[in-house]
Order: C-alpha cells, then structure tokens, then sequence
C-alpha cells in the first residue's frame, strides 16, 4: 500500500499565487446572516452587541496576522488589507482566503458568550464565506476602502429611516418600503428629522462610518517620508525587527471618515511601502 | 457621499468558477495543528477524542451540503467530494473552500466541550486552510483517495512504532527516529511485534484507515445502473426530489478499505453520474 | 548594467498549465475575415480555393505537432484536438494557442499564391485569434466537434441559400435577409429546392461537412482494444516509437459525418488513450 | 442537426481577462530560432537584414494596435507594451497574444523577400509563441524594459566577442566557449581590443541597445502634465480623436538607452496615463 501509484493526483492542484507588488483585500462576508440575525433577535437597525463582537474578531485576526495593515468592517462584512509586498503563504489565494475566514469564524464563534451572554449560540453556526481581491495601486486601493465606507452610509440611513418608520411609526414594513422606494439621501435625512426628530448627523459614528482596525505605532522621527533611513529595510534583521515592532503595536479599532486624505495623512505608516514610501508608487 | 464613483473596483475581482463536469475536492488541514494538540495533551500516536471531534464536525458539514456525496478523513485533515456537477456557489472556488473551511471551524470550535469536557479551548483557536482541487475522471478521484488513504496508513505505522518506543521502550525520540529512518513496512511490522507484541493489523480500523462519511440510501430498484428509470432525472422537481431525499438521508462515519473496488461496489450511488449511471464516464 | 537587479520583473508571469487528463482544443479564428474575403473577391456562398487553403494550412500544422490527434475546419476556422495527455509546451496555454496559431499563418500566408495565384496578399494580412478549451471526457470531447459541425450544416444551409437568392434570385441582400428571418431548415430546404432546382444534400460534402485532418494509421492486431498488449505504452522508448510512428503516419482530410458513431468506430485509434484504451475513461 | 443540445459545451472556456490598471506586455519569441538562422545562414554575431526585418514587422504590428505604446526588440524577440488602461479584446490574455504573434508572423513571413531578396523562405516557417505578463507599476514595467536591454548588452557582448574568436582568432567554438567561461564583462572588452582592436562602445547602437519602436507626437502644450487640459479625456469623443491622432501619428525605430531617465524625460507622453498624468500613479 504504497502510495507513490497515487502521487500523481498532486498534478492536479492549479497554482494561485496572487501577483506581486499589489494590495490584496481579503473580504470576508457572512453566510445567511439575515437569517442569522432574525433566529438571534439582533437588534434593528443595528445591534451594538453584534458590532463589537465582529469587531473584537477583527481585531484578533488583525493581531496574529502581521500583515494585516487594515481592517474595515461593517454589516456582517469585514475586508481585511495585506501588505502590497506580502508574502504571507506565498500570496497563495486560497490559503489567504481561508485563514483569515476561519480565524475569524473562529474568534466569532468564541466571543460570542462575552458579547451576547444569555444567548447561546444555535446552529446553523455562523460562518463566512472569504474572497481576494488584488489592488494594484494604493489610490485604487484607497477607492475600494471608500466604496466600502459610502455603503456603510448608504445602508445605514436606509435601515435607520426605515426602522424608525416600522417600529417608532408603526407602519408595516411594506408600506415603509414602498414609501422609500426612489427617496434619495435628503429625503431620507427630512423623514427622519421631521416625524422622529432624529438628526442623522448625531448619529453615533459606529453606525455611520463602521470600523476601521490597525497598528497604532509611535511613528518614529523621518519615518514615513523615506528620508533618512539608513539601514535597509529589505534586510533580513531589518525585517525581523520590523515584524516583532508590529506583534508589539497596539491594535485599535476606530470609527472615522477614510474617504479624506485626513485619516491616511495622520497615519502614513498604513500605506507605506516596504521602504517606507508614501508618496508615488 | 454616493458609492458609484467607486464602483469600478469591483471589476478588479477575478472569476474562479471550477471547470464544469469535474469532481470537486475540497481539502482541509488544520493549522499549525502539531503545535495545537502539544498545548491541549492530545494522545499519541492517536487521540480517540480528537479524531471523534473530526469526524464529528465533518458529518455536521456533509449533512449542511447536500453535494457532499463523500468526504474522507485522517490525522488534522478531511477531504469533501462534491457531485461532479454539482453547481453549489456556481462553482466558484474561493466560495466553496471557505464555505467549507469556516463550517468546518465552527463545528470544531462548538462541538470541542462535548469531546474534550474538561479542557476549555484556548488561543490560538483552530483554524483549518482549505483548496479545490479538480478531477475529470471518477477513475482520478478514486486515486486521490487512495492517495489519502495510503497516506494515512504510512503515517500510522510510523507513529504507532515511533510511539511504542518512546512510550513503551522508553528511548529518547531522537534515537525512535534514528532508528526508523530508512526502515520499511515490514520492518515497522517486526518491532511493534517482537518488542511489545503488537500485530499492527489488529490495531483499530479507525486508526489504520482513517474515516469515511457519506450519505446512506437506500438503494431502488433498478438505482445506479441507469436501467428502467422514467423520470427525467436533470428536471426541475426531480432535483428538488433528489435534494429532498438527501437531505433525509442518513449521514454515517466509517472505518473500512476504499483502496479495493469492494467499498464502491457496495455504494454504487456515491459515485454515480447526474443520471444515475457508474459505468464508462 | 548588470540584469540582476531586473530579474524580480519575472515574477510577474503567471502559470497557465493547463490541467492533466483533459483532451485541450485549440481553436484558431481569422480576424476580420468579412472584410478579407471582401477583399480578396472570395466567392459565394463557398470558395474552394480558401477552404482548400485552409485544409492544407490545417494539414501542414498537424503534420509538424504530433500531439494533435484530429483536426476539424469549416468557414474561417479550425480547432486542433490535443491528445487528452500531451505534454507539449507542459501543456501552457498561451505556448500551445500562439504556436499552433502562428504556425497555420505563417502555412496561410505561405500557400496563398498556391491557391490565388493570381491575387497578391495585401495588408492587412490574414490573422488567427486562438484559445484553448479543456475537456475533461470523450464524450464532451466529441460534442464539441459535434457543435462545430452542426454550426458549419446550419451556416451553410443559410449561406447557400441566401446567396442562390441574390445570385440566381436576383434579390437584394436585405430582401433576402428579410425573407430568411424566422426560417426554419426545411423551409430553406423548400427555397432551394422550389426555386432553384437544388437539392441541399446533394450539395458537397465539403461545405456541409466541413474538413476533418488526422493521421491514418494501419491499425496494428489487439490495437485500440487495450487488449493482447506487451509494451508498455509509458516507457520511455515506446513513447518514442510512438512519435515516429505519428511522424511517417500519413495525415489526411476528409470530408464525412463525426456526430454519429461510424467515423470514431472505424478510426478508434484517433481519441485512444495513451495504453491504447477506447472504451470507459 | 440542431446545435443545441451542444452548446454546454461553451461553458468549458475560462475567462481569461487581466486585471484593470496594470501595463500589459505581450512578449514574442521566434520558435527554434537558432536551427532557423543556421538554416537560412544568418550573419553572425549579428545579422542587420534579419534585425531590419524584425524591426519593420514590429512597425506594422504597432501601427495597426494603437493601445501599444511601446515595443522593445533584441535578437528573435519583441516585447510590445500595450497601454495600462487599454481595452482591446476586454484585455483577454489568449486574444492580445495570439492576435500580436500572428500578426507579428505574418509581416515577417510576408516582407522576407524584401529584407533576403535571394534566398526564399522554406518549412519550418518562422513562428513566435507569445505571453503576456502584467505589470501593476509604471516603475515596474521601466524594470521590465531594462531587463530586456540588460539581456541585450550581455549577450552582444557575449557574441560579439566570441564570434570575434571564432571567425577573426581561428579558434574552434568549443575553445572559444571554454575560454570565456566565467569571464565578466571588463575581460570580454579586454579580448576585443588586445586581440581584434576592437572598441565594443563604438559597436553599433542597434546591437548593443536593441530597437525601440513607439509613435512620435508632437507634444501639444500642457500635455504630459495634467495641467491646463480642459477636455475630459475620458468622453467617447475625446477618446476617439485620441486614436485618431494616434493612427495619423509617426512610428518610429530608435536604438538608444532606455534605462536611464533621459530617454522617458524627453518623450512623456509614452508612458503618460488615460488623463495625461505622468507622475505618481
């Protein structure tokens, strides 16, 4: 029963290693969560226990993955950045994709008593499907986190009109629905204010701008700006040292604007390149 | 803030769907996982409990997707088969890897306290990686698994002499794997006998050939030969029927050879086309 | 100016072999060829100089890959069968589509005068698009090039058709057009037959049929059958006298039905397995 | 003889698109190119009419493919660089190379006569295969280029000095070869000037850089800067008067360095992106 007769089916494995030099963002999304979030009663139109919960998971994936230059996360989604210049698993998509997507099944799963402790968890359990996506250039990059951001927005003043019509109006879901349909923005922000007296805008951010998760480092004098720098970066020790300064950073999750230049001009390490660019590519 | 701006980094996703009439492997392997039952004193050469928790979570994944028509395990590894056409996620694989992948994980993670009672499950929880892996051929397919199969046997001879001799001989594990280095079957065979009268073949099935979870039907007239069927077997309400009939079907966990054509005879409707037949692909 | 420094670039190239056990169709179109043949005053419905041009571009392609097992054209198209375990070019898809499809126009460009001795080839040239297509089974194999023929009955029924009712007819291209729209074969069938005296299956073979290239071989006793066999067909030096065999193998064109079984029963060394296996894959 | 019940068989081609925003270089290479220049006695080291010929068949190709804003030649291959945003065939990868390497055969076959006036072309044909590889950067595919005319300078310095041996020094190829094993480049300039008198720097450029061919605009003021452009250079009309400009423009043939600054200082607008910008990408 030796198995070399068989060794041959190992040709059938397809290489996928990811191409070099581009941002990948590994998003994952959740299996049937509407189902999901109704069997659990999550709260309408956002449940806070939930949000922590998928971020505290974030924030562990974020942690034991040094690669991970940032997390955003919102809905039961959350899009995980890996180093333009990565080579964690070799660039290997599925690899990517299912390690990230189990660990945060995992952590999910985990955390779940802490953030929801009279609940226990059912099945089907809650899982996450994961995907990668290559990102050439940081600005594109940057395009993608902002077209993640506006849905969160977008999402949420719906769900928000939507939710205080049905529950604080006492219309039926149908009719809010049909009285939404074709509304834009101002609209929406009017219903809101003139029948509930709600100002979107008060809004706690958490809802508004979902969460963004990274390294908060001490940025250390000519850093970020690729001057100055002696030592090559490229170096092994160089990057050992660089990989132990991140397992130390603290992670932090956030609830800001990234759409601007403001959040990427006060953190330029996010972005940088392995010598510490920012600027051109 | 409107996303339709950014909506172009949606054309930077990459489609991945598998090739049609193909079967699908999905295999996943535990990560880091000799580090992980070191921390949580799994057994060795095997640990009952730990393969019970396996094969546990695997049943739960093949009753949760019906196009799982076999999935075979052994040591931190378990290999899904899905229908040679199965159009499951449109094919997609990043979706069916991490589907698999995060089903898996959750399982595990939430079935741990039931076979490790007093043992809470600490960080870093475990997480499974996960690839497809195409076969054209029912022939092909067969061979992977014997591939996995010998692949099991080799390992468990291995460990179980390794063991025994450190365990039971009490030699340090450097000189156990002195020892064995270069040694062959029948070698393994005689140490385990003359040394601790063990007849390696009287050792637990589920140990030497691994685990094998499928559905169990009831076999119909005529089934699995294409012969005397009347019902158009690809129409819309004779899936359903067939999918309905699966989802029915009991799941079982066996300890049995699938090297030899004895298990697959047996079994003719695993294998079997769309249109029920076995023969010539 | 040392190129070390540069060679990173290749890590750019991305694998595309294609996978193992699947039959690969290369198939070539010609770019542009409405205006072409506009050009070059091809006659209507069918030119027997360029389907002959074609053919014997075709014929001297197959000639110099031994790989190719068959060959089939019709109109300005040719897909060239791959045996199902070719090693060429390590089965890379983008080796295997530009030098099939360079080959047939360097042959195109070469033989023109041959067949338009009278018509300089003028810019621009004639050019052939290619891609490769992978089929995992015989049977899906030969309902490809049952596809393509039926394409080249249902065009050439149509083609010859409308241009007897312009040509004989003397209608205008976009009466003809007109009239033709919604009809069904046995309707055109009724225009030839009523109006211009022509019975389509009596047309040649040639423009129904299309061309189909192979390699004729005496077929040896116990040959194709697998059976009574003594070499083994992977050694090396068999495989060897394998390829001299196809070399001195004269190489044909013919004009015949393939979506029967009579042309594969009578040729079944053509889609034979690598030992010579027929029958179930 | 319906088609239909084939059609599935469509479903077996994989898309093949490249990924948006990256510079796309289709790179062909003369198949069997040494048995090829033997057989049809090209000079050595260098043969001028077969370099004119790969020159002006590069011309033709760039001509007709206006998204190619570039092409680099050195020896029996020719790099084209088609525009990082271009859309030609939807970017599919099998399309751009076999539509370039067929039309790069074809102009080669076809203008021969021209460049060998008495030696007629006969089987094997020359044929090119072809790849296209990626480049995410407009720094990378810079790389790209000086790879390839790093290649060039080392292998012309290379054969320049060894045929130099060979057929000025008398010395037999085995000889030769043995003896510049392991030289580098100052003892190769050394054998040329002390044995033959041979500055290499004053070789000809076309040897020692290769061939650059690319469309000469006149620069329009503001051009190449982003600055002062008023029409959106993405509307439909804008873009069609773009290719229009592009056609009407001049190709040229030039043997100068590509890896220093100037040469892309001087012409900006090669590299320049959708909307003219230059700089950082």
């Amino acid at each position: 029963m030796a198995n070399s007769a068989y060794q041959y089916v190992r040709d059938f494995e397809q290489p996928d290693a990811l191409p070099p030099s581009n941002w990948i963002v590994v998003r994952i999304d959740g299996r049937g969560f509407s189902k999901f979030t109704t069997k659990h009663s999550f709260a309408k139109p956002n449940d806070l226990r939930a949000i922590n919960l998928m971020n505290a998971a974030a924030l562990e994936v974020t942690r034991s993955l040094v690669d991970v230059v940032l997390a955003y996360g919102q809905s039961d989604e959350y899009s995980f950045v890996l180093s333009e210049n990565t080579t964690l698993f070799d660039r290997r998509a599925a690899k990517l994709a299912t390690t990230v997507a189990t660990a945060f099944t995992a952590e999910y799963c985990m955390l779940w008593p802490e953030y929801f402790p009279n609940q226990p968890l059912t099945r089907p359990f809650p899982t996450f499907d994961a995907r990668c996506v290559c990102y050439p250039k940081r600005r594109i990059l940057r395009d993608y986190l902002c077209w993640r951001q506006a849905d969160c927005h977008i999402n949420n003043l719906y769900n928000t009109t939507f939710w205080n019509m049905v529950l604080q109006g006492g219309m039926s879901q149908t009719d809010a629905e049909l009285e939404l349909k074709g509304t834009v923005s101002s609209d929406k922000n009017e219903i809101l204010f003139k029948r509930f007296g709600i100002n979107y805008n008060n809004e706690p951010l958490v809802f508004r701008k979902g969460s963004i998760v990274y390294r908060k480092y001490e940025m250390k004098e000519g850093e970020g700006s690729g001057a100055g720098k002696q030592a090559d970066p490229t170096s092994r020790s160089q990057m050992e040292k660089e990989r132990k300064r991140k397992m130390k950073a603290e992670v932090v999750v956030e609830h800001v604007d990234l759409i601007g230049d403001a959040f990427w001009e006060a953190r330029p390490w996010i972005l940088a390149g392995r010598r510490g660019e920012v600027g051109g590519e």
